[in-house]
């Protein structure tokens, strides 16, 4: 099997450019769809010209991969960044790394190996942590009390809410988790956290972090809750907490979507760029 | 679909006499294979007797279910239990709820449903914290020196190791984590303890705690340690640890199996109760 | 001993506000020294009118009770508030609850009883938790990467340095402690934190927060240090690092005061009422 | 002032033992007061012999120094070992590191320095963390249930509360603290720590453990446990628990004194050294 040397990053936000960064210790990087003041100052990153360009083992397309219009998703740039650009610099049988891929993208590289590394385990895994932490962040930023002795309601107890709920027992918070399954109650008993049902949530917390893919906080529930308690939601869309109930009742909301890039993009960069140099190792291409 | 009222908890040890006892608030429960002091004083559980006995909707057979000569495991009675004893008290189609279920078992209830309660992720999940603190009791019993300021090796980090590793983090002891996967590694940096690969383990450890379920420390790692380094093997047979290896470097290694019968009982009789409820109301037979 | 009934808060921050409002639930309080878009909506606390006001048992003071020029500390209002005024409204022998309380605040009121409640230990202990709070709110917001594994050295083991070792442990942080003599080294050892001397301190930290309250970073220490990382600095004037150089040298350093009032205003109100209440109690006032 | 270079260890238990051991790497140092299986296999220490014997700088006695027969505590010897021995092996003016020094022991030396070091802030902070390991091997040993979600009792946060607080949240333990002061009501508020005051305690626990130095478990407060709490007392005589009254209502009380020297004899020997050499370095005898 063909071993990997040559990399294109491109496109994405300054996780995409730490990610080179440390991928650079091992391969030959290049990247593009970045305007130049985008750069951290001291950074020295090969940028992709014209004029020296070759073929490319691989690329790596940022999380999530495309934009609303199907182009690369070049937050940091002003140009377009189309998937034709990006197929014309690969190799033949070039790898193509990319997150939350869609069938779209598939399509555009339809004799390339597309691998989302976005769902991998080892990724999640990590990632939950600066989710965690930019939640603890947005309380530390909202709430004009301390956490140490707050009562705090986690919903779900995937990978971010057991992180959070590390976290949060270290700022001696008192937490409880509402889960919806046994294994859910199970981990909540593991560390020995009260468990509530989702579906019969008490309501004297001063600060609820939701992290369940789906609707959980709907109109009725919401409404027995204070104006005192902030609510947090780690959620994807559509996320777990009816926003225009919670807007009418007056109760205060925040819907907090890619942390790790915005609380700590260097370490969320390293995690993809760790993440991916796995797979090609795995794959036998390192 | 039947609901199940009727329950017979058949051998087992302590375990199972806190897992009757605790099924009994929402089922009609006897119990078999058990002698007279085996009963903690004060606890009333309805014993099986010949002439009261009906059949029943339900069997639980204890962790593991047979002993090696095929008979009930009942360590706790003088008396052979044979299976066709069991499926005598049977109702036809009357569900078997064992642990670490064989073919041999399946094939002695043909027309019942034989489920392995054992493997669950929920009972896994909860038993992880009684196996972690039996390890932490058997450091403290062994070790002439406090857990605090120790440097502790954990080899692997599934359920159990992340247990113990959640524990000692409290008692302020140095952990390290040797893993063996990118998921491993992963786990380990969410939890912001130092990783290191199995194949290549430092050995300046006070004590170490093997979780992984194979032969990890053979006799040229074991080689490299001290007489002072305290081993402790939580993982099956065959174990993690070569003990004849061991012996004959005068290394001190405790292999401590069915930490969670011997240290807390109680909970872990409670958490097969929980689990085999769970079971029955998920099929809708509660 | 005469009881207490009635208690003016003058002058002061949000703090004071929900100082007063809690002390509101046992003593007939007043407050004056804001102006009225500094009370946060919903909050009914009586104002002091010239009309109706009567001597009070007591005044409260906030921490500090003095502005530069010698009149209340009254951040929340434009006008300024002369000791004279406060000493007409209290009775004769009512007492002066007051921070940080100088010569000159003595002086002012010869004839009273004049209390420092910022240097009772139950306030200080409290305290210190929404400091590190605070200190962590910083970290997390300026911080490109994430707490969890991160290098941190905290200097100084007294109540704030404590709390936020507590805190950090919780994050996965890595934490070393810089302590200045025996107790401290103690108190490392009975964290399981490693201990380094203030005068040889290793510099590969992400994070370093002062808690001691003297120069312990001057220019030769800061010269070793690296620009990545971040200098936090708890302590009072004249504070441990010495900014100049630190500026020279292009690190960045935030120092951070009065952290309880601006991250937790409302847990500090309550620390403050509190100690407060307690004072009063002990001295059969209440 | 003259430096001191040779030391006796004299009589003590294990602790003894590896607290020569460890300042052996410094000073010249014989023990005395042991039989020779007393001695761990592999030490090496130089025993007192009388032939070689020279007068010694400075002589260390065990905690306690005495036994009640006013002789030197050494309960690893069956020879009895009067002061006036120590008196004749001591240099003029040598100085007497002893343990809990009593008045008589003062007498046996009128010209010479007699320090107590188990008084010392560095020692006893850290002692606390085998005695707080202590009290958890023992509620591991003896509870059948877990320690992660049991509702713990910790009456008293001073030094050895706390922490077992911090060790019985790693378990994820419930812990409550009983409290006598607005400072300990300020520790367990920083520790996010539910307090209840001594005079009002609940019963609802399976494990209460007692760390304050009198008498707060009466018969009165004992008769409303249940038998299946468990109550471990910490405190020295008498102890903080009726005992007969406990034995009387059948409850389950283990009185643990010494613990560091029985759990953890290496780390408790180590504090001693290092106690007593920050001595003779603050001394300038270093």
């Amino acid at each position: 099997m063909k071993l990997i040397k040559s990399i294109l990053a491109a496109g994405g936000d300054a996780r995409q450019l730490y990610c080179a960064e440390r991928l650079a210790a091992h391969f030959d990087i290049s990247v593009t769809g970045f305007s130049e003041s985008a750069f951290p100052e001291g950074m020295s990153l090969k940028r992709l010209s014209a004029a020296g360009k070759s073929p490319f083992d691989c690329v790596i397309l940022p999380i999530p991969a495309l934009d609303g219009e199907g182009f690369v998703n070049t937050p940091l740039s002003q140009e377009k960044l189309p998937l034709e650009t990006i197929r014309g610099l690969l190799a033949p049988g070039g790898i193509v790394f990319a997150g939350r891929v869609t069938e779209e993208l598939r399509r555009a590289f339809p004799e390339n190996p597309v691998i989302d590394y976005s769902v991998r385990e080892e990724l999640c895994l990590r990632n939950a942590v600066p989710t965690a932490e930019g939640a603890v962040q947005i309380a530390l930023s909202e709430l004009p009390v301390t956490l140490c002795g707050l009562p705090v309601l986690i919903i779900g107890l995937g990978r971010i809410g057991t992180a959070l709920a590390g976290i949060l027992r270290g700022f001696g918070a008192q937490v409880t988790a509402a889960v919806r399954s046994p294994v859910g109650r199970a981990k909540a008993a593991a560390m020995g956290i009260p468990a509530v049902s989702c579906g019969e949530l008490p309501t004297d917390f001063g600060l609820v972090v939701n992290t369940a893919p789906e609707l959980v906080l709907d109109r009725e529930k919401l409404g027995k809750f204070g104006t005192s308690t902030l609510f947090i939601d780690l959620a994807s869309k559509p996320g777990g907490i009816d926003m225009e109930a919670a807007a009418e009742l007056g109760l205060k909301v925040i819907w907090a979507l890619g942390l790790p890039g915005r609380c700590a993009p260097v370490t969320a960069g390293y995690i993809a760029a760790d993440t991916i140099a796995g797979i090609i190792e795995e794959r036998g291409e390192a």
